[in-house]
């Protein structure tokens, strides 16, 4: 059962009932991170602005917004594209659908669209970041979002690593979901195969390299494989790549956070290319 | 109550009353990441480790060790400095104490040693990090582990920053806490006016900054100041920086995350000092 409501240049329908489908839908989708439509279910005003700053990148399908997000964000909601259905709930049953411990009265269901991984292949600069094992969805989301601030052309996580789509990773991306296209699950073989025929060099970050990262040229199409945050790249993996290289840290010390090792990965390969992005 | 156990060398006493003193101080303490007495107070078998690989850095006070925990880690246990007070509990007893949400059976009453900010601004080759309004512990704690990796002198936290004592800080710093003299909470114009007597160079965080990162000389005596995650560094704090600096970064991407442009800076300055640490 809905009754209408009306912003200033659209009508909002209620939902009412928590047995609605949208409502279901919405809420297991924001459990999951992605709806099984296959497009991201995000919370909170500020992912729901990047998807709309992605422009063409991503589609707004469906709206949900609380009777106090619908008032405190009036103009977000003003812009959200004119096909997007969108809905409002009473306070109280957007509670009962936000995964986020303090919902911030609006989600979106989200469809990315993104160039092929082999279309990117094909680009002249690539810089790809492969993620071989990662667990922590914080780690996976941060170097999602230096991936897009150091031009990183695409992120691909293998098999058994967290998903960049995992609800806590988008929001430690800070947006960068929307902006930086990437792949979930890859087989490593296949992966491997694919970037070899596309001439693309493969570099494995190992803190046990001699070769130090500074001095190694990260110029030209590259492909960075960062490790699990603590047993690192498995030798299978790493074995792969064209050159192992670390970056050189204080005596004892083997390792830094998973996703700071390889923003500093992103940010010497964008040195050594004048940050011409 | 106390009844007594002994392992190969130590006679551990098993402490039977949820109002034993020692345990009632471990509770508090946990919680608040520091003792009374101006201990830390950490969780888990790894940073009790960190805090004996510090050696003279640190001095363990206290151990409090689940029934669990004694089985399991009997060799960490067997390492303890002699003159450590050690004593056990019911598994049960030391849940209740914890303040993790899965317990790792060993908790520690640890105090710093750890020379003065004056003692440190003497040394020749000073590379000290600033963290001006940070709020996230997880943060500021990867930012002290970059810091301990790439040879930083010490740490300073400003007023109104999150501490590097903060529970949720000391175990994203991974131990080094133990290693990077830390010092919390300093009142901004003290801070300065001492940087500037001991010919400190001070280098702000800007990412709106044209001056770029990898053109600043970031050799000699050096104070990097990082500001809060969303709102950056303060005017009246930038204002005191002998020279602003920014990671140059895709178009439209005004930030990194702070623990990750630290880190970064924190390499580029390692790197002109060609890793010497």
């Amino acid at each position: 059962m809905m009754k209408g409501s009306h912003s200033a240049h659209r009508r909002i329908p209620e939902i009412l009932s928590s047995a609605n489908p949208l409502l279901k839908n919405f809420r297991k989708s924001l459990a999951e991170g992605v709806s099984h439509q296959g497009w991201l279910a995000v919370e909170g005003p500020f992912l729901v602005e990047e998807a709309l700053r992605a422009k063409e990148g991503a589609h707004i399908h469906s709206v949900l917004v609380s009777e106090e997000g619908l008032e405190r964000l009036a103009t977000l909601v003003e812009h959200l594209p004119h096909d997007a259905d969108v809905a409002r709930v009473s306070d109280a049953l957007f509670r009962r659908v936000a995964e986020t411990e303090t919902p911030q009265g609006i989600a979106a269901l989200v469809e990315l669209k993104r160039p092929t991984l082999d279309s990117i292949l094909r680009e002249p600069r690539i810089l790809l970041l492969v993620a071989c094992g990662l667990q922590d969805p914080g780690n996976l989301g941060t170097l999602l979002r230096s991936a897009q601030a150091f031009g990183a052309s695409a992120l691909v996580t293998l098999e058994a690593t967290v998903s960049p789509f995992n609800p806590k990773a988008m929001r430690a991306s800070a947006g960068a979901v929307f902006h930086v296209p990437s792949f979930a699950g890859a087989e490593p073989g296949a992966l491997f195969a694919k970037l070899r025929a596309a001439r693309v060099r493969m570099i494995a970050a190992d803190p046990y390299s001699p070769s130090r990262i500074s001095d190694a040229d990260l110029r030209g199409p590259l492909a960075i494989l960062i490790g699990q945050e603590a047993a690192g790249l498995s030798p299978e993996i790493a074995s792969q790549a064209d050159l192992k290289v670390s970056v050189p840290l204080r005596a004892g010390m083997d390792s830094l956070n998973a996703a700071t090792a390889a923003s500093i990965f992103l940010y010497e390969a964008a040195r050594q290319r004048k940050f011409h992005y």
